[in-house]
């Protein structure tokens, strides 16, 4: 952590930021360890080109921050104190008075935390650091790897699960509550979004919401979900048969496939990111369902299910050892269903390896 | 919804705010009756003193939003469009070109944003208009009580779920999956925010996280739940023995009914929401447990969990016939463990109702 906070300040340095505030919960989290969402109140971190880094949350929260490890200021506020005169009394007595430019997360930092913050100072250039942080979280260490090969082989149980609990006439949301049950006694607190489990029909909704529907022979049956684990996360989908399965839908799914494994054959380092989206795209569209593919190919993945790259095809970024991120093309066909396929990839020195490891040949369940 | 927006429209004419651009779901969801979280894409709803509505949001959203009856302009936008660009288009085609004074959700919308927004016109001053949503939100309607009650109802359930797995030796994380399962099966698709079961002294800490802690004869357990149901929440906590309980225990547990209780009492139309707080942590004052209550007694509730107002002691606002909030005095012993005893209120014309019914009788389970 220490590492990545002196990376981040040697980037303010080179960049005349005086002053970084950041606050979201997971770029506080990447530069200090320390994992904690306060809702509603301030959680925030002051980062200096040269100063030592502030902390700011919750007074209740203070112990279990200094439990990790932190050695520099806490402001740990109470509720009825203002954490923002706080900062400002604590920078004064720090030494910090000359302040012309301050970073912020801007696509994070609400409108009304940016007026507390700047108004601290007497006239700032507003600069955004979110990009740096977002760079800088790209690629992952050996240690956050290790977390993301966990988080993935509990998306792969999931899936397992969830496979088991098929049987004819059970509903989605049956199947949905027997994977979250099984991956809680594993000691899994929270998925890291709502866990899709979609039927036939529905599976060709892109955003389906699981609900009643009850499982037919000839269903298809797709699972996307995911797991927050030790503070990273997963992101699986994979969709099956049940029963039988029809020539139409054979060809959907061998194309979906078709397509991840031309996007993952290319996954290495130097390849341009929007390619990615392109080689899937093109066999997708080739074979005729170019318009049931509505979404980019994929984006990264890390401390947010959801993170920096967005895998489209304009994203002409490369890919680097250790980046990690989806690849999950799939068509969408209202009657038919759908079919989605989708694996957690890194990207390695020679190539790539899915951190995902459930089998991807069409399999029919009985 | 339409007399919700009239009533915003009408609060935007009188205070002359030519625009505002709502952002966030939950106010989204209140104005339109569609919800949705399109999570880093953009969503966002456009409200004029006098001009229709217009609702922003990924193309592929449009149909759902289309069919709960929204009979306004629309901007689906895809990922390679720029919804900012199309807003612009739109206000200008409708003759919207005289904009002075620009209202946002100032503690929702970031700071990036509030720039894509603020650069659709020349200069305008920026007013905040979530006070106002927030106020429009406090007092629910009939409608609005009536899926409150069903929350609240399935907050009970979760907790009796809850009960009927403690058995010697049964972790807190089981438990919880227990819950969550049977809650899921029952459509819950998902909790208002993390579920919590704590044991023993793990009970003590007000934020503690639910693990691998074995039940023992003797502990407390203390659940703390609830659900997200057609949009709006529920929040419950209760507190019990298991198997036997300490004179020690017993008086802490006494001591936040009480509380508990001498809050409920003077929940009516009129009262001032600070003396809530006053109330309860006067009685865990005099017992001398004050410094073991650190936090504010309760919240609004509603669509969020946590919802204006804020029920500390310093709120000099009074209560409405139709507000709903939580109480919540807990008393929190590091060693002994703690106790917490929350309720889901409504205010009533005569009073309250709790719309949480579980009892607060304290009950040693066997």
């Amino acid at each position: 952590m220490e590492q990545r906070r002196n990376r981040f300040s040697k980037y303010l340095s080179d960049n005349n930021i005086d002053v970084a505030f950041i606050n979201s919960t997971e770029n506080f989290f990447y530069l200090t360890g320390f994992h904690t969402d306060p809702h509603e109140r301030l959680l925030g971190l002051l980062v200096f080109p040269e100063a030592d880094p502030i902390a700011v949350l919750p007074g209740m929260e203070e112990g279990q921050l200094r439990e990790t490890g932190w050695s520099h200021d806490v402001i740990g506020y109470a509720d009825h104190e203002d954490p923002w005169v706080m900062m400002g009394d604590l920078m004064q007595e720090k030494g910090i008075t000359s302040v012309n430019s301050a970073g912020i997360e801007k696509q994070v930092l609400s409108y009304g935390r940016s007026e507390s913050f700047f108004g601290l100072f007497d006239q700032v250039d507003v600069k955004d650091v979110e990009d740096q942080l977002n760079e800088m979280r790209v690629v992952k260490d050996e240690q956050e790897i290790a977390i993301m090969r966990e988080a993935a082989e509990l998306a792969d149980f999931g899936v397992k699960v969830g496979t088991e609990s098929l049987r004819e006439g059970v509903t989605e949301m049956e199947v949905l509550a027997t994977i979250e049950y099984e991956l809680k006694k594993k000691g899994v607190s929270e998925m890291s979004f709502s866990t899709m489990v979609l039927f036939g029909e529905k599976s060709g909704q892109p955003h389906g919401n699981p609900g009643d529907r009850k499982l037919e022979a000839g269903d298809f049956v797709l699972f996307d979900l995911g797991v927050v684990w030790k503070g990273y996360t997963s992101d699986i989908t994979r969709t099956f048969a049940f029963k039988s399965i029809s020539d139409k839908q054979k060809e959907i799914y061998e194309k979906v496939r078709e397509a991840l494994e031309a996007s993952l054959a290319i996954s290495k380092p130097g390849t341009r990111i929007g390619d990615l989206d392109k080689t899937a795209r093109d066999v997708i569209t080739k074979a005729g369902y170019g318009e049931l593919f509505p979404h980019r190919i994929g984006h990264g993945l890390g401390i947010n299910v959801h993170e920096f790259p967005s895998m489209s095809h304009l994203n002409d970024g490369v890919l680097k050892e250790g980046m990690t991120y989806t690849i999950e093309p799939g068509i969408y066909d209202p009657k038919t269903g759908g079919v989605r396929l989708e694996d957690d990839v890194l990207v390695t020195k020679a190539g790539y390896e899915t951190l995902t490891k459930t089998p991807k040949e069409l399999r029919i369940i009985e």
